[in-house]
């Protein structure tokens, strides 16, 4: 393994990190945030530099060296190591400016990069020091109560952290790493730009020329929503941080009640608009720009997400607004809206775009929908997602139409065993070998899904707690008893006292809605999930093991599972 | 299409169907049930022996006249209609006798020979004319209150058709047809054996005296179990039923506690004992008849799902003994029993086993364990179930086995893109259609899975009504409130009465958890599934409509999809 040329393209990330880390600081210093946040924040933007600087100077080339010549497996240890560090150096105005924990920012962080959008941040989340987070709102001179609790240059940190993911990573690898040969361009293409992969296929033609439209394509549509959200009474600072989040599929808000703190419709109808455009193939939409024709239609992949998406709105919309009789509970103020089809049509198309792009924004809680039908619709829209070549996460909807067809035609070999029928889309031919690629990564896909929900509920398991608890007067209770039986066993004089049993911070236990939501969330990178893990719910309570293997989990969907499963191979470590 | 062939075979199945009836209502005789009830009995046996003969006659193939040559679509039309008429003439008894509705005979009656053991017989249960089905009980005057409420004779006839479904229909379907050399004999064994096929495998060269011999070994394994239930202290027809259905992993008891009626140690273990023999492959078992070896730990599936059982049982005891403090819920008399390891160890190793092969027997439920990795681990075992060439459902482990290996070869793909790896079972190549194939059957069951449960939801919708209320009290307040809801809306004078709010008899609104331990109890013909179809479930309460879907289910699953799945293809019936 050549680990000079590892650590060249790690120095290199760190430099571009830092910048992103740079301009943060700035908007914490302009935002005026304190002074002390402002110094610690650009201290780890200049650590960040010093450190990717030094490593840049002591792996460098030197002139007349040759090229690194780098093997496959050097690329899958690059790519994994990147993102690893990307991580943890994300982390760190985290750890420095919110006290946090070290493991709550790594799972902050990897959920920015990934862009998934779940969130720890929550006023009961607790620091390093014991202190609830929420502690650091009072500290802040000029800050919104309606916020997260958290200054001004984290918010921006987090929605950054979320743009940076959704393409800018990808350009920096793609950018960096052909100029520097190491490794192959296209197996790193393909390990971070999702979709499936034809060889005729996108971008890969002109590679540079097109990362410089497809970035252009991205930088438009983040000022086009941050133009349209100010435009609707949006305020500045939070147009900004939710122009980056949006286009980025990453969900980061800077309220607790996410858009649905925004009761303007314009609002809402522009994200949900945005959303949209984020989980299309920005290859297409670099066709329009180029060739003024609209070939979207001509796409399988984009007529069969526009269609899931249009029929989920207008299958689950009237369904709740019969199961829902009075009134639709969202988040923010007012907490209910009055029945008119209008109304239920926003909230649907906004819940329903927020899931099928995986971008996480909430404006209001599925759950409580009374409604098993839009769930189901919804938790099954959580495996395809959005387009290949987009932000979003998700298995794609490309792979499930080749399986689709696959197994239409293995139904078909049944009947008629002499004819040969191969898949196409849009038109095109997909080898067998690409065939059974795509079904063995959405059998991976769900191996992964039941497997992370298992291992949550070991990680999370708790001997003496009722489940099933959602509430925080039952919680109590339940510790009340769980704390005497415990008392039973190990004679705890502290525990013992009943009388005024202290909520734990770690209260909830995990029951299997929970576990696969909370699975599927991460490893789709949407965010929001069921049960505990739902749009009205957050991570603050998991176990920080669980937190770990969340983010692992949401960095192995984001880079399309085989980058870090070949890590766990035995044999990609031998020799 | 050869209709008269088609005919002629169904006429051959409803003669040998009506010998079963016969059985049962001589059964139904000698247990003492009331005269009017075995008179009906034999009359819907008479009644499918005339219909049967007179369609025998009239399509009987004449002397000097050459076969039917059938072709492989009427193999399909053949077999689905063979389980379509058996279910409708297998539900007669349960019309007539016990004034079921169709639709109940149907499901009940579907159930039983596709060995899933999910019921509908339920104190709760309305008949065609509208009273409940426990009323029944009344009117048998030999009649054990423990028994559900129906006469001897339907009890027998229930465990019998689980006993024929199992392993019977089989036979008579592979002994007849070669001889009418209608269809091709291979074809129809894929259709009804379950498990993945190699050419080398199982039961194929010989074919008549291997059906045999297998029919042997299950003889011998039902009167095996008879005797030793009846040895530990079950009454004899208790035991004959349940061996009839416990070898066949149905599922069906004569109790409403299922075997928790029965708290002897002795029978409990003796019913695991014989349901995990009835999960492995009957050809190995023949092996070790011939040969005397014993070759079971040379085969990989055999392997894996006893591994997959008894690391189940190892790792579920400790945890429930650990999470449930007390005491362990059970059905039937006493409720509750003691914290020994031994009762832990008997009650884990009891459901993990009813899961696995698929039989659905119950002593207790559980959703009461108080343990969410268990309900995980159970759920997960509800997919892969027991060995192909078993009774048992679901979709076998050698799948599971070819889908995992083929996965792991994929992520080696990706490292060394230059390495062919082939996928063995047990030594043996899998060629690569098949694998493909095998990838095609797991994609499709989940597809199947997933479907099954939307429309669940879609049928069982209920505009006005609060999901997820599993208690009787909060249903009458539901029920209240739902009814005050439409008064306002449709001002129906009986329903504004909510003094006196009336349950409903179909009044339980189904959640995504039941939605799909619905589906998968029938696509896996397992019986009990989650929520208000899980142990101490049942499926009295679902629509017409959504009991039909279960049944067809069923039988989809019974036949291991393909057959059922390509007769919704257009081009089938095409020409």
């Amino acid at each position: 393994m050549k680990y000079r040329a590892i650590l060249y393209v790690i120095s290199l990330l760190l430099i571009f990190l830092s910048f992103g880390m740079g301009i943060s600081s700035a908007v914490s210093f302009i935002m005026s945030d304190p002074d002390a946040l402002v110094y610690r924040f650009s201290g780890c933007a200049a650590w960040t530099f010093i450190i990717g600087y030094a490593l840049c100077k002591l792996t460098e080339r030197k002139r007349g060296e040759l090229d690194f010549g780098s093997s496959t497996r050097d690329g899958f240890v690059t790519v994994a190591l990147a993102w690893l560090v990307a991580v943890i150096f994300g982390s760190l105005p985290f750890i420095t400016c919110a006290n946090l924990t070290s493991y709550d920012a790594f799972f902050e962080t990897a959920s920015g990069l990934t862009t998934t959008g779940a969130s720890v941040i929550n006023t009961e989340l607790l620091t390093r020091d014991g202190t609830p987070l929420g502690n650091i709102v009072e500290s802040l001179p000029h800050h919104d109560p309606n916020n997260l609790p958290l200054p001004a240059g984290l918010l921006f940190w987090r929605c950054l952290l979320n743009w940076l993911g959704g393409v800018g990573i990808v350009f920096f690898v793609l950018l960096v790493l052909p100029l520097l040969k190491v490794g192959r361009g296209t197996q790193l293409y393909n390990a971070e730009v999702p979709g499936l992969k034809t060889d005729s296929g996108q971008l890969t033609p002109r590679l540079g020329s097109s990362i410089l439209s497809v970035t252009l394509v991205y930088l438009f549509f983040t000022i086009l929503g941050g133009v349209l959200y100010y435009y609707f009474g949006m305020g500045m600072f939070d147009s900004v941080c939710h122009a980056l989040s949006t286009i980025a599929t990453g969900g980061f808000s800077n309220k607790t009640a996410s858009i649905g703190y925004y009761s303007s419709p314009g609002i809402q109808w522009s994200v949900t608009a945005i959303m949209f455009v984020a989980a299309c193939n920005f290859s297409l939409l670099l066709k329009i720009v180029f060739t003024g024709k609209f070939p979207y239609f001509a796409d399988e992949e984009f007529r069969f997400f526009a269609c899931m998406v249009v029929v989920s709105i207008l299958v689950i919309t009237p369904l709740v607004y019969f199961s829902s009789p009075e009134v639709i509970s969202v988040t923010g103020d007012p907490a209910f809206l009055p029945r008119t089809f209008s109304n239920y049509l926003r909230v649907v198309a906004f819940q329903v775009l927020t899931i099928a792009s995986t971008t996480g924004f909430c404006t209001s809680d599925y759950e409580l929908w009374n409604c098993p039908v839009a769930i189901l619709i919804i938790c099954a829209m959580m495996f395809p997602c959005g387009c290949g070549g987009s932000t979003a996460g998700g298995m794609k909807c490309s792979r499930l139409i080749v399986v689709g067809k696959h197994l239409i035609n293995e139904i078909k070999h049944c009947v008629y065993p002499r004819t040969i029928a191969s898949v196409r889309l849009s038109g095109e031919r997909i080898d067998d070998p690409l065939v059974a690629k795509t079904l063995a990564f959405v059998l991976c896909y769900i191996a992964l899904f039941i497997g992370v929900a298992l291992l949550l509920t070991v990680t999370e398991y708790r001997p003496n707690a009722r489940y099933r608890q959602p509430a925080k007067a039952t919680l109590v209770q339940m510790d009340a008893e769980g704390e005497t039986d415990l008392a039973q066993t190990h004679q705890d004089p502290v525990t013992t006292d009943s009388t005024a049993p202290t909520p734990q911070p770690y209260g909830i236990t995990i029951d299997v809605k929970t576990a696969f939501g909370a699975s599927i969330a991460a490893l789709s990178n949407i965010g929001p999930g069921f049960g505990h893990v739902g749009p009205s719910g957050d991570y603050h309570w998991f176990r920080p093991i669980s937190k770990i293997i969340l983010a692992i989990t949401m960095i192995t969907g984001r880079l399309e599972l085989y980058t870090i499963l070949v890590l766990f191979l035995p044999s990609f470590w031998r020799k």
